[in-house]
């Protein structure tokens, strides 16, 4: 296992203790729960944001926390679910008097978590509502869910519902809007290498120098199929196939586009897979909105590997994506 | 060889043409010579900045083209530099009429061709004028350099000069800012793995799945020592002692800090790196100024791996390094 880490037990920790060092005006750490939270928490009258989930997909939660986006983010340990009692102190940590949404990935322990930190702060007088996001058209039910999997256009929801809350949406708006946003957004991955919790000690999967995973989920589970590795506008060609072809219609719409890195994937390589995802998308008369989002936004440790996630926009879409935000993640300089 | 590619002789035009249709509002592409170019140029009035290098670096070079950085960008074969064709197109593409300043990396063939072009370009009428960065402390010559590596240090130059240019500084006076960016800035970088060019198709160079290299180059260049993997607190404490004990005091100084990955470094673990980073510029007495940078900013292919870069700020530096800018590698959302 080649990983810059001092010891597989403290790396969470030791992440968000990097984290909240770097980032000190715009979060701070709960450290004793592994909750990172927007530095001028709790926004009265602001419905607040909370998400997260197992840690080794940065900067997915924690660096999309700050103004225009998530107000807190739980983190748990690598791949594994983050519990009850950490969301219900982020709950309470950014609860400002307007309620608390909750952004979940379909995966199976955080809906089960979020849902019992949702009756725990409810007793506590703290409305909750939450969103189960399922965008991965890969499989329907995989290792860790039943259902589809909620990938890398969970990312748009907290971007479109972050800005929506800080212009005052309500609980129940907020909601609907994040419900709209997961119906538009369909996701598709791909993986040619495996990765390792550092925990673990070995890749979650072995595949074979010549061969690549397409539908992989972002823990290694295992993806629809199995195959040779071929060229990169052919993988994308079937990535945008399984995409088009599914429930939304996006053909004459304008839709938001990420080309998202799993972690070891070089930008190179995001760029050449993004040239053939316009020319498809052109092709097929889906027109890409202002510009896509191409880099790492949901990553898999060290994975290389890639997805592609299009949102189907309407006018409030737009308005809110488009909107000015200041989280970690989005500040190289 | 495990790549998201269509075929290695493509790989760099396919980037650039993604790159491009990615960032349209920013940057627009001379595809015959492989050239990025800010949407607005030229700039009439402005000393324009051109920088360039290998391909592999990403997002060096053409991340950094836009308002408040770099005019212009030329793109080499994978790790091969540009050629002074590339670079005179580039910096007549940008000349404003007030001079076209090359911020140029310390490798023999990127100095060699910078100059033949500010010659090709000086016959033409053009003035230009160049600093060659050095920043690298690992070793004094290296495979491709006479002298000290130009490694990560330089986005430094690029994100400073850049504003000054903006701020209607003069050529001499850029050349007077660009040479005092580098002689304040000291990086250290080292590897957990090798890399692979798409046209070689094989490593670099060979690691044993329990060593490091560290002082590595950004090429796959041997680097000080070849040693076991240590915990990722020493690794930072045997970087910084290298850095801090080199020729630039600076204790006491309030110091900008990049934490680099060299392309195939999980978020998590530069955030782990950087904890210690924060830890022992604190003991020594070293203000990180503002905030750190974490992120992949000159990366080797998907080399894991990261680099630490100290710079010794004055006011005119501080000035305009916070200086507003809009760049492709700066715009998550």
């Amino acid at each position: 296992m080649k990983k810059l880490i001092n010891t597989p037990d403290r790396v969470v920790e030791e992440m968000l203790r990097g984290m909240e060092l770097a980032h000190r005006e715009l979060i701070r750490l709960i450290p004793e729960h592994n909750v990172v939270v927007r530095a001028d928490a709790p926004v009265q009258g602001k419905v607040a944001l909370v998400s997260g989930g197992g840690s080794g997909h940065e900067p997915t939660h924690g660096g999309y926390v700050g103004p225009g986006m998530l107000d807190a983010a739980c983190a748990g340990a690598v791949f594994t679910s983050p519990t009850p009692e950490q969301m219900l102190e982020a709950t309470k940590a950014v609860n400002g008097g307007a309620g608390v949404f909750y952004v979940v990935k379909n995966y199976t322990g955080d809906v089960l978590n979020f849902e019992m930190a949702g009756e725990l702060a409810e007793a506590e007088g703290i409305e909750t509502d939450y969103v189960v996001t399922n965008d991965d058209v890969a499989v329907e039910d995989s290792t860790f869910t039943s259902g589809r999997r909620g990938v890398a256009g969970t990312v748009f929801v907290h971007k479109i519902c972050g800005a929506a809350a800080d212009d005052g949406k309500d609980l129940a708006g907020i909601k609907e809007l994040a419900q709209r946003v997961n119906a538009n957004a369909r996701t598709m991955g791909m993986a040619l290498t495996s990765c390792t919790p550092p925990e673990a000690g070995e890749p979650i999967f072995k595949i074979g120098d010549d061969e690549m995973e397409l539908g992989i989920g972002i823990h290694g589970e295992p993806g629809a199929e199995r195959k040779k590795i071929e060229p990169a506008d052919k993988i994308v060609d079937e990535m945008l196939a399984k995409i088009l072809g599914d429930s939304v219609d996006y053909s004459g719409s304008e839709v938001a586009v990420i080309v998202n890195g799993m972690g070891g994937t070089p930008l190179m390589e995001l760029y050449v897979a993004y040239a053939h995802v316009a020319d498809v998308l052109k092709r097929e008369g889906v027109e890409v909105w202002r510009r896509p989002y191409v880099g790492n936004y949901m990553t898999s440790l060290e994975m290389a590997g890639f997805s592609i996630t299009l949102l189907k926009l309407d006018d409030e879409m737009k308005n809110y994506l488009s909107a000015p935000c200041t989280v970690a993640a989005g500040r190289p300089f």
